[in-house]
C-alpha cells in the first residue's frame, strides 16, 4: 500500500511517498512544491496542479496531512488554511481518503514522545526509510506524516484481523465506537 | 461582461453571478453551496465541485472573492481559509483572474461607506438588481462583491478609455504605477 503524506503550506508544499509491505516500510519520491508571486488565486492553482500530478505519477492510496495552524496571527493562519484546502483537495478528487494528524500526535508515532524536535523527527525518518535523501525540511516532514498515517492503517488492519478472527472462532465481542 | 462574486465559508458558501452592459448591471444567478459532516476533504470536495460547476453553467468572465478572516480563534479562521482556497482555485482553474476585497471596500464601494450593515449592502444590491431574489444572507453578499468586483473593472476601463483617447490626440501621460 502507497500512502502520500502532505505538509501543507502556501510557499512551500511537501510531500512524501512511501510504500508499506507487512510491517516494512519503503521510500517511494518525496519533494516540494512551490508558489511565489501576489495573485493568490494563481499560487493555489501552481500547487494544486503540482499536487495532482504528483498523486497520478506515484498513485498512492491513502493521504494524510498535517492539521497545523500558525499562532501569530490571523493573516498567516489565513494563508495557511488556503494552502491547507488545496492540500486536502488533490487526494480527495483522486478518490482517497485523507487523514488528519496534529503536529504532536505524528511526532508521538513516528519519534515516541509528542514533544520532539525537527532533528530527532528527521533521525526517525531516516531510520523508518534507510538511504532516503529530502528534498528539504518540509518534504521531510511530509515523509513524517505518510509514516504516521502507514503506522495508524497497519494497526487499525490489525484489529480488524483480530476481530474477524476471534469471530470466526466463534467468540462474539462488541466493537468499539 | 459577466461578472462572479463568492463569499467563502465552509458551511455555506455564497455566489453571485451578475451581468454588466456600460454602466447597467443586471442580475444573472445566485445561491449558496452547503457542506456538512466530519470528513473536511470531501466537504472541501462537495464545495470544488459545486463552484466548478456553477462557473461552467454561467460562463463568467471575471471573478471576485471577499478577504475576511474570522477573529475568533485560529481554528475558525483555520477552516474558513480552507473553504477560501477552494473559492479562488476554482475560478483560476477556468483561466479568470481572481479580484480581493477586503470587507470595507465592498461595503464603501456598494453602499458608499465601509461600516455599513448587512440590511444596508442587501438594500443597495436590491437597488442595483432590480426584481433579485436572494437564497440567503451569504448569497446577498456574493452579489455585493460582485458588483463591487464590476464598478472597479469598469472606472478600471474608463481611465484606460481616457488614456487611450489623450495618447490619440498627442498628449502624452505618463502612467501611474
Amino acid at each position: 500500500m502507497r500512502v502520500i503524506g502532505i505538509d501543507p503550506g502556501l510557499r512551500n508544499l511537501g510531500w512524501g511517498v512511501i510504500e508499506m509491505e507487512g510491517s516494512r516500510l519503503r521510500h517511494v519520491a518525496n519533494g516540494i512544491l512551490h508558489s511565489e508571486g501576489k495573485d493568490l488565486a494563481r499560487r493555489l492553482l501552481v500547487l494544486h496542479e503540482g499536487l495532482t500530478a504528483v498523486i497520478a505519477t506515484h498513485a498512492p492510496q491513502a493521504a494524510a496531512v498535517e492539521q497545523t495552524f500558525v499562532n501569530k496571527d490571523a493573516v498567516a493562519t489565513l494563508k495557511l488554511g488556503q494552502a491547507r484546502g488545496i492540500a486536502l483537495l488533490a487526494p480527495a478528487q483522486a478518490g482517497l481518503e485523507v487523514g488528519e494528524y496534529a503536529p504532536n500526535a505524528i511526532k508521538k508515532t513516528v519519534v515516541g514522545v509528542g514533544h520532539a524536535d525537527k532533528v530527532q523527527v528527521q533521525h526517525m525518518v531516516r531510520h523508518q526509510l534507510p538511504g532516503v535523501t529530502f528534498e528539504g525540511p518540509d518534504a521531510a516532514d511530509a515523509l513524517a506524516i505518510a509514516i504516521c498515517h502507514a503506522f495508524h492503517l497497519q494497526s487499525a488492519a490489525r484489529m480488524n484481523a483480530a476481530q474477524l478472527s476471534r469471530a470466526a472462532l466463534g467468540t462474539s465481542q462488541r466493537r468499539r465506537a
